[in-house]
């Protein structure tokens, strides 16, 4: 061969088209089934991929921050305390305002606790009736301090075993009812959410373009009325959360506080807004539980002009809400519309093996098209040398 | 049929090869336009999906953990509280260098309150004239008390309604102009971030394994000369976040701290290195905001020797800090590789449907090539045995 | 053309069925390796893509909320301080119980510092052996208060510049051996865990249904015993993440207690369990490292009858424990299975091109097989009416 041949051969390679030859069939009954089956994948890709699924979209997670501010005041009159009021400093704890804060319900009020012995709280693991029942240096994880081996009347009969700690040792078998800081309903929170979508340098508050500074210094959240006003009343978080405020006073528990920001950024920004919703996290089966509620001790320090280190041990029972962000947003992305569509016309090729089957298998001259789909070759030494040549150089004299 | 011929039968549908009958057509025009889209589609593969957007790549997101640690002490001279040092115990709350760290840059101090009774604050609601202006009980969310319903003199000629609280009363109506401690801009932070993806086993930190312990201890982060120095100044955090540091050290703000480990892991692990970024999250718009800045409230408590417990309010103005890492690591997997290409390849079939539709209908002799790809075939009774026979029957006499 | 011609043509265009005519080659090579790359093909999808990788799945990632409570008691004897005894309020730090804690394993005490002057702890920068080393308002950051220009004697020969800030300062040059409270080691934990995957409405807790209260209350997580106990002996965490608790105890450092909810949802709720993992996040590496360890400082402050701030500065060292959830739940889809099984099958289009290949180019005839396959057809002038009416015009007269 000379180049010239081969370059012709190669140009040939390149630029020749080439287009399936293909067998049309005039059946009403097939291409009535090819055409529905074609139009039910383009109905599922349109409305459901496209239209209901999004899938030609690129999703991004959210980053966000928060902070809180809770408000209001509380008067007790407790009998052992006399009358206290309490404000936000005292009551919310850690004070920061951060996305997870705790507003402290009931309480039971240690004073007086320094370092020295004491005996035990009563329990089948502490209660003794001579020195011999108790064991000096033993620390039960379950207990209360270290025992200094000796027995000691706690009150009237009982005797326990004395141990070293902060004493006189709490005694928590009593909690306080109904709830002392119950009135903690009528509290608010403002809850500030910034949030943004990274990959689509999007950016967004809570607080809304259209709401105003007036409107916010007197608005509470209300699903109905207020959807979008950022001031939560402690009472309405709660009941939307399908509890009882007094209930879960009584013991505390954990609120979630969700903000879903799921946004379509095809869409104009006004029309990403958050949704609030509410729901109590820890559980309140009796069954399979440990420490029931939520709870947690702090203690003041203070110290005495004899410069001996005095503390007020507060165990604290109240609600820790946590504020919980989530959401995704998509916006038209190339890669995965180029993905979604192409599978989907991957599919449409199944179709045509679908008819295929119709035709050879359900209908009466199914054979009759068989034949003229599928052109059979055999071994070339058995083939038809004149036919074949026939049938394959149109135009290539 | 003999059991025989059902068996080559089965033998013949498994094993005989079908591939479609190709129509070879020689035209330049159609033969470049055919490759220029296929050339065109498989470089948008090539470049934009694999190289651009690498969607052969399985990803997974970033787990995180974040200490910090503030350095750096301030002297302050105030009118009321005399010479004060400031050490990092004092102005970082909470002190234990968690991801969220607050510094204290301003604040309004009430020291010596006690629970008792005193005039509100001075506003159109606390206003009285004689004790039936207040409601004996009333606590309102907004006031700083729970009314004890009488009317007394708070200055001068001004009457407010007396509560009951932690008296006296804050007077948060004048904050320290320039704040406090605006010197806070010198501190630094040393943030160390521990990142793991956990799908791909990766692990690695924020300080970089090049780095030694005598660059550490002198360097900080600037953008252009120590880029990946893991110690901030404050001031340098807040200048490239674009604030002013004195004027959000007034009242206070939230400023993001973003470490970015987005990774191509298909690369050795030292190209993966964190992108840091600053930016305001809270809103300075004085239009839709409310409680503007970033403060809250805590206090010191202290017990005299009566055993009155007293304590001193701060009112605490200064910067939360937002450390946020984020980011999705990708690395080479089959399945995601698969899908991209096979959807791609799928788009490659509608090309022929293209230059079809090409040739059949702009090109001159576009019913000449129609006739030749589209073999139609009617209705049995009026087909023509002999020549279908013909073509359908080479090699398999 | 009549109006009748036209609907007619229209009409054909829509209900005519058109199918690739197929060239049938019955050679077992050629059609046992198209079988085999089929095979292999479906097999890859079936097994890999649908069982393994279960990519017909929809994915969402878990949101969670995690309390923490730790017990124990510590006895401690020091020649300062005197016996001691620690309860949970004193060394978990913030004492919340939220998802990442810290428990004090070791400490520097510096009791009563105030508001005064004293000699710098030593230093090539703050040794001096005159006024004029020093410089009045220097505030270094790595420095402990601001310079008041003295140079004052600290001990015997040492003489180091005066500064104002809360004296006397810290000494921590030499930190406990062995640590303080090392005997942490046999706290417990209570770890409890909601999660929920917001787009399948599915939420679980750690302490599974089966597990009743009675367990709860003597249980200990262990591997191998007790993989669903969701309390967790201190010293078990840290020797499961490869380290020594009295080593980590001295300088501290973080642990991570990683809890992984990934689940598949199409098989029932009691399957999906967290699996409890742990590893050390902090760097112990002391080659590129600053401030090894973990630490940090807060106070405890007192006033005195005079009203003087006394304040107790506490170097805190210990461990943090930070609960890390993470996990992504799958259920099947109808999105991500059609492209998974379209995206495959556009594969399996490419068999055919391969097997094309191997015929035309590895079997002796080839040429033969090839001459079928293609209906070459160049220009019209050149082309051979007859024979492409003839092979045309099958069953359409």
């Amino acid at each position: 061969m000379s180049s010239k041949d081969v370059c012709g051969a190669c140009f040939h390679c390149i630029f020749d088209y080439q287009t399936p030859v293909m067998l049309v069939i005039s059946k009403k009954r097939v291409g009535t089934l090819f055409r529905l089956i074609q139009l039910l994948i383009i109905a599922y890709v349109v409305i459901y991929v496209c239209w209901h699924q999004r899938a030609y979209q690129l999703q991004d997670s959210v980053i966000s921050s928060v902070s809180t501010k809770v408000k209001g005041n509380i008067l007790t009159n407790s009998p052992t305390e006399g009358v206290h009021v309490w404000d936000v400093s005292e009551y919310v704890i850690p004070p920061q305002g951060e996305s997870s804060f705790f507003v402290l319900t009931n309480m039971i009020v240690t004073p007086g606790q320094t370092q020295s012995s004491c005996p035990e709280v009563p329990s089948k693991f502490t209660n003794c009736e001579s020195d011999s029942d108790c064991r000096k240096g033993s620390n039960e994880v379950r207990g209360n301090g270290v025992q200094t081996g000796k027995c000691v009347q706690l009150s009237g009969t009982i005797k326990t075993c004395e141990v070293r700690s902060w004493c006189p040792l709490e005694n928590d078998s009593q909690i306080p009812r109904p709830a002392l800081l119950s009135a903690a309903e009528d509290f608010t929170v403002l809850i500030k959410n910034n949030i943004q979508y990274p990959k689509f340098s999007f950016r967004k508050r809570n607080i809304l373009r259209h709401i105003n500074s007036t409107y916010l210094s007197t608005c509470t959240f209300n699903r109905a009325t207020d959807p979008h006003c950022p001031i939560f009343r402690l009472g309405d978080i709660v009941s939307e959360a399908g509890e009882d405020f007094s209930a879960i006073a009584l013991k505390g528990g954990i609120i979630g506080i969700f903000i879903d920001w799921s946004c379509d950024l095809d869409f104009p920004e006004r029309f990403c807004i958050p949704k609030y919703s509410f729901s109590r996290l820890d559980s309140k089966n009796p069954e399979n539980n440990v420490a029931p509620g939520y709870n947690f001790r702090y203690a003041k320090y203070y110290k005495n002009n004899g410069s001996i280190e005095t503390r007020t041990l507060i165990k604290a029972f109240g609600i820790r809400f946590d504020v919980m962000v989530f959401g995704k947003a998509g916006k038209f992305h190339i890669v995965p519309a180029i993905v979604n569509l192409g599978a989907t016309l991957a599919f449409l090729s199944l179709v045509t093996a679908v008819c295929d089957w119709f035709i050879f298998n359900c209908m009466r001259d199914g054979d009759y098209y068989a034949k003229h789909k599928l052109v059979h070759l055999g071994q070339k030494n058995d083939g038809m040398p004149l036919s074949s040549t026939e049938s394959t150089s149109y135009g290539t004299p």
